[in-house]
C-alpha cells in the first residue's frame, strides 16, 4: 500500500485515450490543435485570458515562469523550505543565470507578507546586494497547506506595492483548489505565472505554465526551446492536460486525493505536524512506530527523525487509505 | 501523403505497449527498473560497457553531453549547418555557460579531419581567443549522409591527439546504421558521448544518452536534474528506449524509413543534392514542380529557393514513396 | 621604435597628475565627486543627455553595453572580425549568458546595411534560430576604418526598423573623430550605447561606457557590480577620464596618433589594405622585408602571412613614424 | 576624521612611486616584466610554490577563484555573513553559472568544522539537492576576526575528507597576518586559493589571488580574460602588488592600521561586539551616542540599530585613533 508518493501514481486511463487519440500526424511542436487549443481552455477555468504552455517537469515549469519575472541579477523572495530552494538541484540558477533565491520563514513553509516584507527589509545595501525582483509562493506548500483567498491578494497587493512578480508553484495546485473550494482563479490569486501540475495528478509527464500576461508566455516559448523542452510531438503533452481539464477530471482527481488524505489525518489526529488540506500529510512517528506501520503493508517516505510523510493519490483506494489512518491510530 | 518530418510520425504500437506496461507503482525519477537497465542494454547493443540517461528531447540529449566536454569558457567545432548551431535556438550557449561553437565547412554539412584542422589552426591568439574543447558530429548529417567508420577513426584520432572531446548527434543514428550495414559501435566511431535518437524512430519523447565514460554520465546526471529535465515517471521514457532497442525494432524501423527513401531517391534521380544515405532527402524542385506535387497530395519541406526536403519514417507507407518517387520522375 | 600596439603606450603625464590629485578620502565606488561628474562632462560632449559609467577594460565596457541590449536568448550581430568575436575569449557569451553572435561579412571589418539585412533575412526557422537583438559596429573597425556618420545613420534606421539595440565598440572612437572631423555625436551615431575608449589614447585602465538612454545605465550598474568591476576607488577610473574628456586632450592625443600613422601610410603607399583612417595600419609586407625593418629597430605585428599590423599612439614620436615610413619606402 | 572604511584610504607613496616606475612600454596584459615576477615573490613569502593573478576587485579576485574549484551545478559553503553571500550583488552566482553558496552560521561571522558539518549534514536528497563543492571562508572575517592556524587546519582537514576546494577571502589577510604574528602560510592555511588583498592597505585597485596549484591558476587566466579582468596595461597591477609586498610593506601598513584600531578598541571596551583582531571593530554605539561622536568630527558607519563599525587603515594617525578611543570612552 503506496503512501510515498504522488509521482508513483499511475497514469488515469482518460489520459491514456486522450494520448493516443493524439497519435496521428499534426503539426510539430506546439501547432498542433491540440497544443493550440490549450489558451482557450485555460481561460475559461480561470474565467481570464491567459496564455499555456506546457512542459514535461515541474521543475522546468517552475524555472520557466521564473525566467519571466526575474533578471540575472535579480532576486526571488521564497520559503526557505521551498521546491525552487531545496529540491531542484539548483534549478533556478541555472534557468536565472545566477539569480538568488531569498529566503523567508514561514509556519508551513508559507510565507506571509510579513516574512516577505523581512526579507525586503533586509535589502538595505544598494548596488552591493541583490535585489529582490520577484516572489515565488507554493499552492499548496510543501507542507500540504493551503494558501486562502485572502492570504494571496494580501501577497498580491505587497507584491505591487514593490513591483514584483508573483510566481505560484502549483504543482499541488488542483488539490489546494478541491481543499478551498474556491474557483480556480481564486486559488491562483493575483499571480503572473502559475505551475499548473499535472504529473502527480493522473498526468504522465506534463505540467501547464499559465501566464497571464501573454507577452510574458511568448517570452518564455524562447526560453522553453533553449532549455531543450520545446518537445517535437508536443501534441502528447498537450493531449494529458487537456484529458485532465476539459472534463474536470483534474478537480475530480484531486478530491480523490484529499478524500484518501483525510481518511489518514483521521486516523493521525494529534500526531499531525498540520491539519491536512490537500493530499499530503506529515506525521509524527517513532522508529518503532514506522516499522510497525510497514510491517503491516504501508509504504511512506521518512522526512526527519520526528516525522514521516505520507501521500495520498489520485488512485489511492480508500480502503487503504482508512486502513492506514486506523493503523495509525491503533500504535 | 506526408513527407514533412520524421517528427511527424506516429509513436510505435510496440512503444506503446511498453509504456503501458511501465504504468505500475515504481521507484520515481530513474529509479526505475526499466531506466535501471538501460545500461547493460545499451552495453550489450555497442559491445562495450556504457551509462545510459534518458532525455524527453535532442536538443537535451545534445546538450548534457556536451556539457561533460566543455568547460564555460571553451568551444566546441560544428558544422556550419549542424543542429545545434542552427536549430536549437541557442540552447548550447545556454547549457554551456556562454561556450562558443566554432563553426567549419564540409560537403553535406559532414566534418573532415582538414576541415576541423583549419578551425584548429586559426586558433592562434591564445587567451585572447576562445579553444576548442570538444568536435561534435551528426551521424547522420544535415544532409542525410553517414560518416563511414573510417572517417570516425580519422576524426577520433584527430581529437585524441589534441585533447578534444568527441559527440555524436545521432537524431537519426539509427538510419545512419541501417545505411551503412555496420555495427552500432562501428557507425558511433570514438565518441565520447552519443546522442541516440528514438523519438523520429517511432519513439513519442524519448532520446537515450550514450557515455562511454561513467563519470561523464554521472556528472550529466547533475546536469539533466538542473536543467528540469529529470522526470518523475521517468520509466516511461525509459520503456520507449527499451522498446526499441532490446527488439531491435529500432534498426527496423530505420531500415523501413531509408527503404521508403531509396524509393523516392529513385525516382528523384538527378534531382537529389545527395545521394540517398538515410531516411532524408534534397531534392531541386521549382516552384512549378512543387505546387504540381501538393496538388497530387504530396507533403513536403521548402528547404529554399532550390530545394525542397523530404523526409520519410518508420510509417511511410511504401506504395506513397513509390508514388512519391515517380510523380517527380513524371516531372 | 614601437608600433606593436596602443595598449603598449604609456599613461599621458596629465592623466597621472589627475589620478594623483583624486587621491584624497571621498565616497568609495562611484559616489566620489569625479564619478558623479561623469555625466555632465559628456552630456556636454556629446550635446545630449547621457550617463556614463566607467569600466577597466574594453571588453567590460563592450559586455555591459550590451548587457542593456540583448537578452540571454536572443544574438547580436557583429563583423566576422569584430572584436568581441574574435578576442574577448567569449566575454559576450558569458556576460550575455549563452546569447549568440550573428556573424556578418563586409569589407574592412565594416558592416553595412546590406550586410546586416543578410544576416536578417538568414534567420527564418523562428523558435528554432536565435533572433536578433542587437547590431555591434566597431568605430573605428578592427583595420582601423572609420564609419561616415551617413553610414552610421543608415544602420541606426535599419536598427529602428527591426527594433534592435545599437552599440559601437568605440577602444579607439577619438581617432575615428579624429579622422571624421565631425562631431563626436556624428561619429557616434543613433546607438543607444558607446564603449568610449581611453586605455588606448593615453589612460591607464579606464574606458566609458555612454549611455543615452538612463534606464540602460542603471541596469548596467547592476551587472558591473556583479562582474566585479565596481571598484572600490573609483575615483581613479573617473578621474582617468575626465583628464582625457574635459580638456579635450583625448581629441588631441588621436591627432597625434592619427598624424603619426599618416606619415608611416605616406611611405606604404601601395603595400596599404585600406587608407589610413586612424592610427592602426595594415601593410603587405613579406618575411624578408619584416626582418629588414626589424633589423633597423621597428617593432610590429603579424597580422598573417601577407599582413603586418603597425599601430601608432599618442606618444609615438613624428621622427620615427616618418622613419618607418621611410624605411617602408625603400624596401 | 575618517573611520568609514580602508576602502577610503589614500594610495601609499610607495605604491604610486612603483606604478609611475612600471610607466615604460613593455608587453601587454600579464607579459610584462612586473606581472612575470608575481609567482616567484609570493612563492618566497609563503614559502610554497605558487602562481598568482591579479584583479582588479576582491569580488573579482573572490569569484575568479572561486571558478577552479566550484563547477555550476555545486555550491559553497560560506558564512551567512560572508562577502560573496551579502555584498557582491550576486558576483558568485555570474561566475559560477548558478552555482549556490550554501549558509552556515557561526560566532562572529566564523565558519567552524561543526557548523560546516552542520551544512553538509544537510545535503540528504542526492540528485535533487545542490552538493557542496567548495568551502570558501574570510580570513578576517566579516566582523574582524581571524582564524587561528589551528582552526584553519581543522577546517582544511574537514575539505580534504569530503573532497571539497578550500577558499579563503583575504581581503584584510594582511591584518590577519599582523595580528596573529604567524607566517603567512599559517595564517592562509591549507587552502586551494587566497585571495590577497593589497586595495584597502595601501593600493590602489590591485588584488592577488594566490594559487597553490598552477593548473588551477591556468584555469583562471580564462577565466579573467573572460571576465573583462584582464587589463591590458596590467604592469601597473602587477607594480602595485610588488611594492606591497616585496618591501614587506602590506605587513607594516596592516600593523599601522590595527595599531589604530587597537587604540580605538581600548576606549570602546565593553562597548566592543568582538575583541579587536584586525582593523575593524564593532561598537555598541546609541543614535545619541554617535551623534555626539559626530560632532567631534569622527566619521564611521552605521552597521544597524545597535552596532557602528569603525574601519582603521593604513594611514590613520595614531593621535585621531586615539582620540576617538577616548571620546567613546567619555560617552
Amino acid at each position: 500500500m503506496q503512501f510515498l508518493s504522488d509521482n508513483a501514481a499511475r497514469v488515469h486511463p482518460k489520459v491514456w485515450e486522450a494520448m493516443q487519440a493524439a497519435d496521428a500526424p499534426d503539426k510539430p511542436y506546439d501547432g498542433d490543435v491540440w497544443s493550440q487549443r490549450l489558451d482557450a481552455v485555460f481561460s475559461e477555468l480561470f474565467g481570464r485570458e491567459c496564455a499555456v504552455l506546457w512542459a514535461s517537469t515541474g521543475t522546468a515549469a517552475n524555472c520557466l515562469a521564473l525566467t519571466t519575472l526575474v533578471e540575472p541579477h535579480g532576486g526571488v523572495i521564497c520559503h526557505r523550505e521551498a521546491h525552487i530552494e531545496s529540491d531542484e538541484c539548483g534549478a533556478p540558477g541555472f534557468y536565472l543565470h545566477g539569480a538568488k533565491l531569498l529566503l523567508a520563514e514561514g509556519e508551513g513553509a508559507k510565507l506571509s507578507p510579513e516574512t516577505i516584507a523581512g526579507v525586503l527589509e533586509g535589502i538595505t545595501r544598494g548596488i552591493h546586494q541583490v535585489q529582490a525582483h520577484a516572489i515565488s509562493i507554493s499552492q499548496v506548500s510543501e507542507y500540504g497547506l493551503a494558501y486562502f483567498p485572502l492570504e494571496l491578494q494580501r501577497i498580491g497587493a505587497l507584491a505591487k506595492e514593490h513591483g514584483l512578480g508573483l510566481h505560484s508553484d502549483g504543482a499541488r495546485f488542483a488539490n489546494a483548489v478541491a481543499h478551498l473550494g474556491c474557483s480556480p482563479m481564486e486559488a491562483a490569486g493575483p499571480v503572473d505565472a502559475l505551475s499548473f501540475g499535472c504529473t502527480k495528478n493522473g498526468g504522465m509527464d506534463a505540467d501547464a505554465i499559465v501566464f497571464f500576461d501573454g507577452e510574458k508566455a511568448d517570452l518564455a516559448r524562447w526560453r522553453r526551446k533553449r532549455a531543450g523542452h520545446l518537445q517535437s510531438k508536443g501534441r502528447f503533452l498537450a493531449a494529458q492536460i487537456l484529458a485532465l481539464v476539459e472534463s474536470g477530471l483534474w478537480l475530480d482527481n484531486a478530491k480523490a486525493a484529499n478524500a484518501a488524505a483525510a481518511l489518514v489525518a483521521e486516523g493521525a489526529g494529534e500526531r499531525l505536524l498540520f491539519p491536512a488540506q490537500s493530499n499530503e500529510l506529515f506525521v509524527r512517528l517513532s522508529p518503532d512506530e514506522r516499522a510497525a506501520l510497514r510491517a503491516q503493508g504501508f509504504a511512506f517516505y521518512d522526512w526527519d527523525a520526528e516525522l514521516v510523510r505520507m501521500v495520498t493519490s489520485w488512485d489511492t483506494k480508500p480502503e487503504e487509505a482508512d486502513a492506514l489512518g486506523k493503523a495509525i491510530a491503533a500504535l
